[in-house]
């Protein structure tokens, strides 16, 4: 007779567990059989000896049949949706799915909620007064169908042995674990019904993954999981040694991603939306390669066929399509602050996660699950790397809604400002592709 | 504020947690409110990293401070126990510590029970009949007082934390961690309220440490928490790559300690009972030297003090003291069968975890907690390391009720004996002494 205890010792001392183990494990614990104990034990074993490409691919079949996989072959064509790793001022999503969609290939997007530093597309998007994220499954077929993309919340019925595992890993210091990272993530947007996956694992100051090295070995994990379960996979390790962007918050990084739609917004959050939308396309099979992906891209914002698929989601969502129009028209703070230098010298360094940190203290995010989000509140950067920044110099300007939150959120901004003397050599947005 | 989840990340990034940190983290555990989840993610973590001596001050703390120590300032002299850290056929407590006390050294002995290859001092005792092993502290307290030795079973009020801690150990591998296993000994047995400890550790195929490395390494453990703790702890490495004496099982084992106390018994038993009692005369100050303390160990074999000493210990627990005068006023098993070679050949091994394990499917031991044991069974080892075997001489002779266990027993064993061409060179019983 199988015991957890037998499997968890197994990996214990370094054994590859077959994938009738991984299934019995999450089956049972799933079902309440197993307890937070043994899979407790387990995840830590994890953590120290890593998972071998065959469990890991098991370990996320496992978790996907925890659920639903949503049926999409009534959608004509590849279904491709993007997945990001976090980072601070990742709007991204908000102008890349609807480009995408516009260019033909249909996005199934299932996003998160920001926890910690880092920001959820779903917050942002719950910015746009009246958008829902809440569809159930025959809705969110329905909506990709008609429209070739949706952008919802993750429902209950989505691979629910990860919501459980996660939930126990927060407690348990079993987070940053590269093998349960990654089945983790693919478990839960392989279950979106996709064909293809784009992935954006964020290197950097402001991302999980501080080192090129750690980055690396993340993608890697995951496209093998994609390469073993039949599903193409690409990475881009793109650069969070500063902000994405300008805007750190809800409202006001939406309103970013719309003026990428409206042919404006920040270098770096069009170039990312361009490079990412150009793999999505060659995986979708709409673009014969990069290039001719870039090319499509830039034709749908040009003519506006993106920020027209955005405004029929957003109406097919019950949110507020006049949002799209003017900044005024989504949530607004009532006061407005300019941090500025207090010293001179060139910005060598951000701790970008320290700025996401104080978005978050400022009421744009959340320290537990629980807490609630002001949308209306956030930061807009108003420096980069490498720049000289003198005394008196604007950093940020804080929009805020409650004074005592601006005085916590101040002195963390400063801090996160690493002064020097020369500036570093600048880094490329997109640092590698993989495979 | 603490959090337990730091705690865990701490461990498992290798860094080491302080006295006040250890205390807490034991402490709310044992109340309940901090979930077996987080504690088994711990365990796990320190499976992996370890503990440093001053972390394994403070466990050891953390867990006596969970529960009682008794309290045996009543009782003069230095007290003084021993512990093995478990083989197979190990019945030495029986008649060590009988010989001991009758050499004015209290033991207030504190015994376990038997689970899987090892058999338990507790099951060994209650063979005789009407034994009782559960005295509350007073009445144990008392017992000492009078008798200088008492032999019973773990109460409710002696660390409680190691209790829980172990049960969940038990079920998410974390048995087989060298720091969890040294805290969790030093913390039953200094809640005993000794003075000194000599501690059995044992080394081969029936021992949890199958090489002397680790052995060594738990000795040191052991004894480098006793230094911090203020107690005296010497330890003995002795071999257990075969049976020690010749019976496995409970009543048989009770009677070959007798025999010890009455002038026989086999040689290895007797031995170590002599090594291991002149250890605890001289910690315990009454003997000058190791040398001394044997002398004083065989004359109370010879002059019958230490069986006079198990008499009155027995009639004080409620025991029949005939069992001391013949093999029959114990508990007999109704068939006998002994089990001969199929093969010839020189012993040059045993697989004594397995001997352990054919003794425990005869009905003397427990696969799990809540099974019940038979006295009565058992089996008689024929043959020892180094011997030639021909065909159809006797390898041990199994004492049994239910001719089913004995089919099942019986190919356990012959698995049990490795035969080959040369005998191994002999191993001393005693393989070091510590420090």
């Amino acid at each position: 007779m199988v015991r957890a205890v037998d499997l968890i010792r197994k990996k214990r001392d370094g054994g590859a567990l077959t994938s009738e183990e991984i299934e019995w494990l999450i089956a049972r614990y799933t079902a309440g059989e197993i307890g937070d104990d043994q899979l407790a034990a387990f995840a830590m074993a994890v953590f120290f000896r890593g998972m071998g490409g065959a469990e890991l691919a098991a370990l996320t079949q496992a978790m996907l049949d925890s659920g639903q996989v949503i049926d999409l072959s009534s959608v004509p064509g590849v279904k491709v949706d993007k997945h990001s790793t976090g980072g601070v001022g990742d709007k991204i999503s908000i102008c890349l799915a609807p480009l995408v969609a516009a260019c033909g290939v249909p996005v199934p997007m299932i996003s998160g909620r920001g926890l910690g530093h880092t920001g959820g597309t779903l917050d942002k998007l719950q910015a746009i007064p009246g958008f829902s994220v809440e569809l159930d499954d025959r809705r969110f077929v329905k909506q990709v169908e008609k429209h070739g993309l949706a952008l919802i919340g993750q429902t209950d019925t989505l691979a629910p042995a990860d919501r459980k595992l996660y939930a126990l890993r927060d407690v348990t210091a079993t987070v940053e674990s590269i093998p349960l990272i990654s089945a983790s993530i693919m478990s839960k947007k392989l279950a979106e019904g996709i064909d293809g996956l784009v992935l954006d694992v964020k290197v950097g100051s402001g991302a999980f993954m501080k080192t090129l090295d750690n980055a690396r070995a993340l993608a890697k994990t995951m496209i093998g999981i994609g390469e073993r379960m039949n599903r193409k996979v690409r990475a881009l390790i793109t650069d969070m040694s500063q902000v994405l962007g300008v805007a750190v918050g809800n409202a006001n990084e939406t309103w970013e991603a719309i003026e990428v739609l409206r042919g404006g917004g920040p270098a770096d959050t069009l170039e990312l939306t361009l490079e990412l939308g150009a793999e999505m396309l060659v995986l979708g099979k709409v673009a014969d390669n990069l290039e001719d992906g870039r090319t499509r891209m830039v034709r749908a914002i040009k003519d506006g066929r993106g920020l027209e698929k955005l405004r029929r989601v957003v109406e097919a969502q019950g949110g507020d399509p006049t949002a799209l129009d003017a900044r005024e028209n989504l949530p607004m703070a009532r006061h407005h602050h300019t941090v500025t230098a207090s010293q001179a010298g060139v910005i060598v360094g951000f701790d970008t996660e320290a700025i996401g940190r104080a978005g978050m203290v400022l009421g744009a995010g959340r320290a537990k699950t629980s807490d609630t989000i002001d949308p209306a509140v956030g930061l807009a950067m108003q420096v980069r790397l490498g720049e000289r920044l003198e005394v008196g110099q604007p950093i940020a300007i804080i929009d805020y809604n409650d004074p005592a939150l601006l005085e916590r959120a101040q002195p963390i901004l400063w801090a996160a400002v690493k002064l020097g003397e020369t500036a570093p050599a600048p880094l490329p947005l997109v640092r590698e592709r993989l495979p």
